[in-house]
C-alpha cells in the first residue's frame, strides 16, 4: 500500500524508533538536574545538538530544539522581529512560504507591521531582483524556505542571502522539506526545520539562531533551550530526531539521484497518460521526491478518496481539500491550475514498481471521477448559430463545475465570440484563466456581478 | 539505586512506553489527512482525547494537547487575558505558583498590565479570604496551582473559585502535580497539567478551556487542536499520555494511601534524626508523595551531590542549586529556611525498604557536610565579657556560611546581646530570620549597609 505523501509526514526512519526507544530508558529525567539520571539525560542531549548542528552547518550553542518546525517559525520569526524593533517593523516574505510563515506576518500586520509577500513565476520561483528590491531600510527580517512544500520547488537561497547581506537584513530559512536531503545554501541567519519531514518522529523541530543575529523572544522568560525554546525538553525525541538526521543524510545522495528519476519518470508519464493535465513546480530546481500535477474538470476530493481507495496515499492543493474552500495559496501565487490537484511526495525506499502501479491506476481513476461529473470529452458540441455572448450561471456550485460547464458552452459560440461564467467558488478565479492558458482561448477579465463574480472568456480556438 | 524527584519527572510509566510504541506505528500520518494512514491518526488523537477528558474531568472539545505544561501554562493565561483584554489587565496569583506563572505575570506586567500576589502562610496555603480580596473589578484572570511542586501542599481550590466565580473572574488551575493522584475540584474554567508528571512521556501538556471562557490565543494562527496549540501534534507521545494518565488514576487510590504512610514517616523520622532540620509544607493538606525538609548549616549542592554519590536522586530549592544563586521562592514566600534544603518525592512503586534506605543514610550525610563547612557543634563558645554588639563580616560568603558563622557567634554575646551579620547572599535575607525562629532567638530586622545588607538578631536563649 504505497504511501506518497513524504511532504506531510514522513514514516518513521528505523534509526529513529531505535534511538527513541533507547532515550525512554536513559533520557527521561530533568537534564538540569544535578543526579545521575539528570547527568545521562544531559549528555544525550548535549550530544543530540551536537550532531544535529554538525547536519545544520552551525556551531552547538546556536541551536535549539522546539516541539513542531511551526513553533520554530513562529518563534524564530517573533524574536528576529522583536529584536530588531528598532530598525523597523517590515517583514519580506516569498508568496509561498509555508502557511506558518504567513500567518506569523498576519500577526505582524494586526499589530501595526507590514508585510511584503514577493511574487513566484510560474514555476514557483521567486527572481531574486524582486527579492532584493522588497528589502528596505526598515526590514526587520526576510523568510524564505529553501524548498516549496506543495510543489517541490526551491529558491535561489543563495542569491537571496546575498541580497539581504547587502542591505544588513537577516534571512530566515525555513528548510523543513530539504534539510534531510542536505545543508542549506550558505548565507542564512536564522534557519528552521522539521523532524517528521524527514523521517524524525514529531514534537521536534529546530531553530537555529546564528551568533550576532539579534534575538528576543517575546513571552514569559523560560531558561531552557538558551531562552529560546520553553518548556520541558522532549529528549527522547529529540535524541531521535538527531540520529535519524544523520541517518537520512548518509544515504541522501543515493536516495537523491533514484528518487529524481522516479519523479521525472511521473512527471513525464502523467502527461501522456491523463489528458487535460497540468504538471506544476520547476522541472530542475526541485526536491528529488515530489511532483504534483493538477487534472481539468476533476473534484480533487473525490479524486483523492478513489486514490485513496486504489491504495494510494497522497494530497492535495485543491479548494475541496481545505477546511476553508480556497485552493493552495502557493498554487495561486503561481498562476497554475488548481482543480483535481494531485501532490506526489515520495518517501525513502520507494520503489519503481510502486511508481508503475500508481500510473497505471491514475489514468482510470481521473477519467472515472470525470465521467461522474459529466466532464466535456473530445470534441465540442455543434457551433452556435449567432455571435451573441453566452453565460452560464454556475453560482453555488464548487470546483470543477464552474470550469466543466464553461469548457461544455465554449464551443456554441463561434471563434472570437464570449462565454461568461457567474461563480461564487474562490477557485474558479485561479482555475478559469488557468484553463483558457491550458486550452488556447484567451481571458477577458473578471468583474463583480449582482452575485459572485463574472469570469469572461474569449474562444480563440 | 532509588530515584526520589518523581515530581520533575517521573519514570515512564509502562503503559506509556507501550501506548508509545504501538502509536508510532499507527499514528505517524498527519492526522488531517483523508487517507487511511491520516485516518488512522485520527482515531488515536480523538480517543487519547476522550480518555484525557475524561479523566480531567471536561469535554473532550474543551481539551487541547500542547506540548508541554509549560506552554499550556504560558498560551492559557495568554489566552485567557487576551480574551478579556476589555475587563481589564489585571493578574491574581499564589506567590508559590510555578515559575511559568510566575514568568507570565512579569511579561503582563512588562506589557503594562498588573499581578497580584496572594501570600501564602508558613505551610504554604493561601487564606481563601485574601484570595478573594485580591480579586478586582479589572482582573482578567486568577491563577492557582491544586499542589505546589516544591512541597507538596495542596492549595483551597474549591474555596478559591467560589471567590472566583462570585467576582465574576475565570480560575486557571495549574494541575500539574496532583492530575495523577486525581481529578481537580469543581469550579476551574481553565485546567493545565504536564504528562511527564504523572509517568506520561515529556512533549505533552493539557490545556482545558471550559465552553463559555472567553479565550483568544495572541500569535499566528494555526488550524490545529481548535486553534489553542499551534503545530504538528505529536500523537504517539499523546496517545501515550493519555493512556498512562488512566492507568495511574486506575491505581492511584491505593498507591495514595500507600506513599503517604512513607512521606508520614519521613516527615517524622528526619525531624528525629537530623539535628536543626526544619520540615516544611503542609503535614495533612499535602500530595501524597511529597515532603521537603531544610538542614541548618548544610551546603544545598553540596548535600545534593553527597546523597547522590550514595545512590538517592533528590533535588532541592537552596540558593546554590540554581542559577541565580537565589533560593526558591515558594521556601521565601513561606519564610521557611532555604539552606540544606531537599525535596524527596516518591515516584510510583517505591518501597518502604528504599525509603528506609535514605533515612538510614541521610544523618551521616548531614553530619558530614557541616563537618566539612565547620558548623557550630552542640554548646556554643563561651560568653563574651561585654554587652556591645558584635559584628560578623560574610561579605562575599554564600549559604550556608552567613548562618554558620552567625551561629558561632551568638554565644559570644550576652542574652539581650546583638549580634549583625553583613552579607551580600540573598539566601540570607530568607534564612537568617529562619534560623532565628528555631533557634528561639529574635530577628531584629535588616538594613542596607555599605556593603550587601545588615542582618541584627538578638540573643533570647
Amino acid at each position: 500500500m504505497p504511501y506518497f505523501d513524504a511532504a506531510s509526514s514522513a514514516p518513521l526512519h528505523p534509526v529513529a524508533r531505535q534511538a527513541l526507544l533507547a532515550a525512554l530508558d536513559e533520557g527521561w529525567a530533568d537534564p538540569t538536574r544535578l543526579y545521575r539520571e539528570g547527568r545521562r539525560a544531559r549528555l544525550l542531549l548535549d550530544a543530540a545538538r551536537e550532531t544535529a548542528a554538525e547536519a545544520v552547518g552551525c556551531r552547538p550553542d546556536e541551536l535549539v530544539f522546539t516541539p513542531s518546525g511551526t513553533r520554530a517559525l513562529h518563534d524564530g520569526i517573533a524574536g528576529a522581529l522583536a529584536g530588531r524593533r528598532r530598525i523597523g517593523r517590515h517583514l519580506v516574505v516569498s508568496a509561498v512560504e509555508h502557511s506558518a510563515v504567513l500567518h506569523a506576518g498576519a500577526a505582524l500586520e494586526a499589530a501595526g507591521g507590514t508585510v511584503t509577500e514577493v511574487p513566484v513565476g510560474r514555476t514557483g520561483r521567486i527572481a531574486p531582483a524582486d527579492w532584493a528590491a522588497a528589502l528596505r531600510p526598515d526590514t526587520a527580517l526576510a523568510a524564505l524556505q529553501s524548498a516549496n512544500h506543495e510543489v517541490g520547488t526551491r529558491q535561489p537561497v543563495a542569491e537571496a542571502a546575498a541580497a539581504c547581506r547587502e542591505a544588513g537584513v537577516p534571512l530566515l530559512v525555513d528548510a523543513a522539506q530539504s534539510l534531510g536531503w542536505g545543508p542549506v545554501e550558505e548565507g542564512w541567519s536564522l534557519l528552521t526545520a522539521s523532524a517528521h519531514k524527514w523521517g524524525g518522529p514529531p514534537g521536534v523541530g529546530l531553530l537555529a539562531v546564528r551568533k550576532g543575529t539579534r534575538f528576543a523572544l517575546p513571552g514569559p522568560a523560560d531558561e531552557r533551550e538558551n531562552g529560546r525554546a520553553p518548556g520541558y525538553p522532549d529528549i527522547p525525541a529529540v535524541v531521535a530526531a538527531a540520529a535519524s538526521l544523520r541517518a537520512v543524510r548518509a544515504e541522501a545522495a543515493a536516495e537523491d539521484a533514484r528518487l529524481r528519476v522516479l519523479v521525472d519518470h511521473v512527471r513525464e508519464r502523467v502527461a501522456q497518460l491523463v489528458p487535460d493535465v497540468e504538471v506544476v513546480g520547476d522541472p530542475v530546481h526541485r526536491l528529488p521526491h515530489l511532483v504534483t500535477f493538477s487534472c481539468l474538470y476533476v473534484d480533487g476530493e473525490t479524486l483523492l478518496h478513489a486514490l485513496d481507495r486504489a491504495g494510494f496515499s497522497v494530497s492535495s492543493g485543491s479548494s475541496c481539500t481545505s477546511s476553508t474552500l480556497e485552493p493552495s495559496h502557493v498554487l495561486r501565487a503561481m498562476g497554475v491550475l488548481s482543480e483535481g490537484n494531485v501532490r506526489v511526495s515520495l518517501p525513502r525506499g520507494t520503489t519503481a514498481a510502486e511508481v508503475d502501479a500508481f500510473l497505471t491506476a491514475l489514468p482510470g481513476i481521473v477519467a472515472g471521477v470525470r465521467e461522474q461529473l459529466g466532464a466535456p470529452t473530445g470534441a465540442s458540441a455543434a457551433v452556435s448559430p449567432a455571435g451573441e455572448e453566452l453565460v452560464v450561471d454556475s453560482l453555488g456550485k464548487r470546483c470543477p463545475i464552474p470550469v466543466i460547464e464553461l469548457a461544455k458552452v465554449i464551443g456554441d459560440v463561434p471563434v472570437g465570440g464570449l462565454v461568461t461564467v457567474l461563480s461564487d467558488d474562490e477557485a474558479a478565479r485561479l482555475d478559469i484563466p488557468a484553463w483558457c492558458g491550458m486550452r488556447g482561448h484567451e481571458y477577458v477579465g473578471e468583474r463583480a456581478a449582482e452575485r459572485g463574480v463574472a469570469y469572461t472568456v474569449r474562444r480563440r480556438a
